[in-house]
């Protein structure tokens, strides 16, 4: 990127060897100003964050405003396919995305422990500065906040994005009818399996990457196709979470089709090796969507269109019938009822 | 407040006794939607917030949008004259004013650790909504993660705040001047002493209380009556953090007067018994404000005429003196320069 682009980085200094995070980081003083200065604003620095003012003065937004948060606590940081800043950033922007708006602005929080190297920092607040210069999102103001040893692990980011709606735009679950069609945008449960496989050292070879990816142009290019009823991003609980929240806001059933999901053959060897359900699984770079019927085509052409949505597929279909549920039609064509696990399979995936 | 007041509250009901956070809480399956729905969402209602969706749709918002984010990791979580729901709710709003503007939306990120009370969780859900409610500012959006135990310190709080910069407002350390006045709109290091003295259990008797207070409707009246160059809620790291940053940001020297500093009796003692600087101890009620020297007189007399700048004072000026520093004129008279502590007097302030 050139000079003159507000987002460009600015030539990271390697912080010294050793050095870590001190409480007094945290204190509000000189040390706290120093970490502001020459970490993060130097990896993150644009116009908006340069002033270092108590919030961030930003021209006028023409239309409805859309605003979302989100805490990345992902352990490990760092994992094949991504690390907790590409994650933070991408995790704002595609709220903002499966809400109908175009992106616009970041902020990032910091809670960092104590002891935690400055090295690990640096390299993460790189990439949350690399991911939102990809999207050509400016992280226009933050707060950096320390704890003591034990009271953290290692460090937690919390982005809020800030977008405008897209004109015209309309999406909901009030919207959803019986005979809707639903949507993914591509293989599903790559990012759950990699962190699960990252943490427990499962030695998969090669071993399954993490989806994370920003979703807003995929979206863009939907919305401007067809009309969309509802939008999400599959993360923790997975495409089940999200088809549950349907059925309990809707009171309608889905009915998914066991065979038509799309799933990399590493995913599916590795769901099968492990008795996972894919549908469970959390996803960073996809989206949900449920068109009318008759849209189904167009929608389907315009995700495939976008490489983040070449491997796009119906997946289900939204009923009527009683009692409302998620139902999964298997391989074989049996119904089956598709319950939530109720315990703690993978805490911290996100 | 009425039931159609949008921010009114729903009627709280008690956590069963003995329950806890779960990892499962976290999982964005069931049990997330069952912990946003009964407690956070009974707490916290609003239009917005009660679709649920990834970001809130909000209205147009006319002019400059400011935008702030502040993480709550203080320790303990409730103390004399506050808690972190409260802090998190102020320190946004504090942030949003200081930065010009008026303040219209919260956000809200929870990290919760494993085995967090539920009913410690809903009590500080609960301080957030009262201390929303009472600005009349809707949280319209959260998250909610949850990690084990001893990966936090009972929960922390991520707050963004949107505003819109009041019109023909500028305020910045560019606009200093030499000959300016530096005004504080009350009583300093309330806040730090009371959680000092909860954490050390000082046992002082009545105990430090908390200034934790929201400052726009005080900032407002200020900006109305007259010109203002800048503006800082002076929290970690106290007023002299504040000054420090202005002598690095102007080059100019910040001279403040010992015997003009707003103190009540009760910090006086404290901070004598215990060898403490006032100026160095955070405030969560308060704002630094420099003005003019012409416009001393209209800014000292807004700030006194509303209830929480009754004891405004004027502290300090601003000098061309090189070296640039901050200054303090001892009872004296005698100058000696004031340094930041280089330690850590007193980590998870706010």
């Amino acid at each position: 990127m050139s000079d003159d682009n507000p987002l460009s980085l600015a030539c990271p200094v390697p912080a010294p060897a050793g050095a870590q995070i001190l409480l007094a980081h945290g204190e509000g003083a000189g040390l706290t100003r120093r970490l502001i200065r020459e970490l993060l604003l130097r990896e993150l620095d644009n116009p908006y964050l340069r002033l270092l003012g108590d919030g961030a003065v930003l021209p006028p937004v023409e239309g409805a405003l859309v605003v979302t948060t989100d805490s990345s606590v992902v352990s490990p940081l760092f994992f094949p396919g991504g690390d907790i800043g590409k994650l933070a950033v991408h995790s704002a922007i595609n709220d903002l995305a499966v809400s109908g708006a175009e992106p616009l602005y970041l902020t990032l929080a910091l809670i960092l422990e104590e002891g935690l190297p400055l090295a690990t920092l640096q390299r993460v607040v790189k990439s949350v500065a690399e991911a939102a210069c990809a999207c050509r999102i400016p992280i226009v103001t933050g707060d950096t906040k320390v704890v003591a040893r034990g009271q953290a692990d290692q460090l937690y980011l919390t982005t809020t994005g800030v977008g405008r709606l897209r004109p015209g735009v309309e999406l909901g679950a009030r919207r959803i009818q019986p005979g809707d069609v639903i949507l993914v945008s591509g293989p599903l449960a790559d990012h759950g399996l990699a962190i699960l496989a990252a943490r427990e050292n499962l030695g998969f070879e090669p071993p399954p990457q993490s989806d994370t990816a920003p979703v807003h142009e995929l979206v863009a290019e939907l919305l401007t196709t067809t009309e969309v009823h509802f939008l999400r991003d599959p993360t923790r609980g997975g495409v089940s979470a999200v088809l549950h929240e349907l059925v309990e806001a809707t009171g309608f059933t889905m009915i998914v089709d066991e065979a038509n999901l799309p799933l990399s053959d590493c995913t599916r060897g590795v769901c099968e090796l492990l008795g996972l359900d894919p549908l469970h699984i959390a996803n960073e770079g996809k989206v949900v969507a449920v068109v009318a019927a008759n849209a189904t085509d167009r929608a389907l052409q315009a995700l495939q269109a976008h490489p983040l949505g070449r491997h796009a597929a119906v997946i289900g279909r939204v009923t009527g019938d009683r009692p409302p549920a998620v139902l999964v039609r298997s391989n074989l064509g049996q119904l089956r009822r598709l319950e939530e696990p109720r315990g703690s399979p993978l805490p911290r995936i996100c």
